[in-house]
């Protein structure tokens, strides 16, 4: 058998299992082989929101990584997982890589995609990201009509965050953790704090939203995020004060 | 029976029929009422899109609305929506809008969600948009690690486009139909054409993607999107130029 398999960068949704897209599924349960991210010891989360239709035997395949941000994107681990995924796939074997979320909205799959997407044929199957999922569960709408929207990276640096805010109608301020209290003085400096609300592990079990004022910042987890309005879409958008939190 | 119905937001997806996810299909097969935006005459891309699970009969709803754009969002017709929503909701009936991508992303529900939000239950379920469904057919990343993200309409003044894409790392230009021939000069302007991909109806039967120059201005679609990087964004990408259209 000459044919090489094919790759997928298969997006799993954001938490709930049942956000998984009808898609994702077929090509889960017809694949001979999954591969996963993972941490450096414990479960997989992407593998633990398909876990119910992992009902035949599969060979799988635990990219682990280790916490330390520092080390983060550890290119020789995605060089490794590579050369396991490209051993699959040149033995003619289709390959799905789990992805939370979408596999191409701050995915680790990119890391792959460079590694593989020149040598194999690829198929990315988009999913629910965090960021709709995040205003699902706030019922907020994210963004009407022609607002700009602004996906904005907690870890960067206040001036950037405030300089995204500055030029946009609404704004989704994404992987929070540590970086919380940062964020927080920008959007009172901005005056957006009021229109602001917060989020952690939308969909998730443990899905958990509250005012603002009432997260603790060294608790706030990677997956949560924040959701603002600049006033005059907030009133576009009938976010009415009576509705924020 | 006093109990009111349940007032579900669908995110049916981007088109393709099997990007649905499972929730809303469990949903959509449950809901003894449906009701989706549809052309002044015509059928509905998001009734369209579900129309292979419509094997039972359902109470139908088709929010017609008029091309004009000068007449859009048209609320009258919204709250004749929500007014005939309500009945059915009142009744004790569910009753599930199908909306196209996202219900919360630049989705017309907003406006029956406004109508009817404060007097009902009301249930989103998050879609998989455009938005990723044009990087996933497009295989180009949107974004990775600590991009800003910004998402702009088309429609916008050109002044408002550039300095959107001016403090992003990556943008998408969605909207673009008649507006396709500003958002270009845009792009040239700020020397960011040569990393721009153009995609139409991405995910839908009809999709076509193809390079910046050769789409035909006048006729580019409003479900066309542009995506683009900064040059050291799309570096960090590994979008190469030899996988620049």
């Amino acid at each position: 058998m000459s044919a090489r398999g094919k790759l997928y960068g298969l997006g799993v949704g954001p938490g709930d299992p049942e956000l998984l897209t009808v898609k994702a599924l077929r090509i889960l349960q017809a694949a001979p082989v999954i591969a996963y991210p993972a941490p450096e010891q414990g479960p997989s989360l992407a593998r633990a929101i398909v876990a119910r239709h992992l009902d035949q035997p599969k060979e799988e395949i635990a990219i682990r990584m280790p916490l330390s941000s520092a080390r983060y994107p550890a290119p020789e681990i995605y060089a490794q997982a590579a050369a396991r995924i490209g051993e699959h796939l040149d033995r003619g074997r289709d390959v799905a890589v789990l992805c939370e979320g979408d596999p191409f909205f701050y995915g680790s799959f990119i890391y792959l995609f460079a590694e593989l997407g020149q040598r194999y044929a690829v198929e990315v199957v988009p999913g629910v990201s965090s960021l709709t999922s995040s205003a699902a569960a706030l019922q907020t709408p994210l963004t009407a009509r022609n607002d700009v929207l602004a996906v904005v990276p907690a870890p960067l640096p206040p001036e950037r965050i405030a300089a995204a805010l500055r030029h946009a109608d609404a704004a989704a301020i994404i992987k929070l953790g540590r970086h919380f209290a940062k964020v927080r003085r920008v959007l009172d400096e901005l005056g957006l704090a009021a229109t602001a609300r917060y989020i952690e592990r939308a969909s998730m079990t443990e899905q958990r939203s509250l005012p603002l004022d009432q997260v603790k910042p060294e608790t706030a987890p990677y997956f949560a995020i924040i959701l603002v309005h600049r006033a005059d879409a907030a009133a576009r958008l009938a976010l009415g004060t009576a509705a924020i939190a």
